[in-house]
């Protein structure tokens, strides 16, 4: 799977602001970055008497618009999709995935903290919450890689060279239902060339970047 | 790949309201529908100020947003997606895609005709444009099954007749640098039954209804 990373900390911490000077400095390193806003009130994307909105009023579970220079899809869901889901069925062209918030998820964190906001770190057990550094004031107690607010490129080369320059040259992910199926490299190496070896001698396939296989079963 | 509708026609004919009207008959039959609407313009999707918007014009490329209950995801991208590949990226839970546009896709297509607004269809050749039924006025030398404004259960029943009633107990479909693979039904069939035998000793494999394989190569 691309390599996800969440920011989390506080309301108001700063975590979107930090997102921002992150984003253009591994853009300019040559990264194509995707985010994952994790949003648990609801949030209202669409506008009213627009022709999508009409389409989902009427009752369409996902609608999506596209044009020349942008793609976007709204699905309504009946429970929460979870990061892994989201980064695999939405994500393809990307290098990292910022994530901000999924404090519950078990990827990799970066907590943003503010002491005049809060106590101490929303992340109190680094090792429970795979908190890989705390961005921000100093916390007490609390035995991880720390940044200060002017940090920004320290921060990225950290992630960098945690998470981009180790990147294998393949990288397989299978959803069963939208939730991610565990697998070992060795596993992870066979289902890819198995598949690669099954689909390479039919006509259409050119040495690809990227390949999406979906299968639908059963069905009413 | 699930069964695609477009719905063509001239500017106010009335697609949007075709689409509203046939929607909730389909759901009421069982059926879960997702739509696309084709526009040409470009359109705004996100607020100024909001955080996914603050996270793209930071230069994300995608930006997702997610709550208990909806996701929604913007993507740039530097040419128009093509229908296929929408459906097969964005839409797994559903039954049927009615699309709003895309008169130059493959895919078969209902236009609808208004009299007063123009002189003859869009679709001038049944058979190039894959054109299978008007709905509105009838137009004068288009030897193609009509539908009058008032006949959405009838139309609705030819839809279902012919593209929903036949589905096939499994669909696969392969996308390799976001084109479609054309397989044919019997090479569909070792592709999937392939995938699942190769899958289904993997632990977390629990017979499911649907199964998504990304395959990211290369890398740099």
């Amino acid at each position: 799977m691309i390599p996800v990373i969440c920011f989390v900390g506080a309301k108001n911490a700063g975590k979107t602001t930090i997102l921002e000077n992150i984003i253009p400095v591994l853009s300019d390193r040559g990264y194509r970055v995707g985010t994952v806003k994790h949003d648990v009130h609801g949030f209202e994307m669409d506008k009213e008497g627009k022709d999508t909105w009409r389409h989902s009023r009427a009752g369409a579970g996902c609608v999506c618009i596209s044009s020349p220079d942008k793609v976007a899809v709204i699905r309504s869901v009946d429970t929460e999709m979870d990061l892994a889901e989201i980064v695999t069925r939405y994500f393809w062209r990307e290098d990292i995935i910022l994530a901000e918030g999924f404090k519950g998820s078990h990827f990799p964190k970066v907590e943003v903290f503010r002491k005049e906001i809060e106590d101490s770190p929303v992340c109190s057990n680094p090792e429970r919450d795979n908190l890989i550094a705390i961005f921000g004031d100093i916390p007490e107690g609390i035995n991880v890689r720390h940044f200060g607010w002017k940090d920004i490129h320290p921060l990225v080369d950290f992630i960098e060279e945690r998470y981009l320059k180790s990147r294998k040259a393949k990288a397989v992910s299978v959803l069963v239902d939208g939730k991610s199926l565990p697998m070992n490299d060795f596993v992870e190496r066979i289902v890819g060339e198995t598949i690669e070896g099954l689909l390479k001698s039919l006509r259409g396939w050119k040495n690809p970047d990227q390949v999406v296989i979906s299968i639908k079963r059963g069905g009413k």
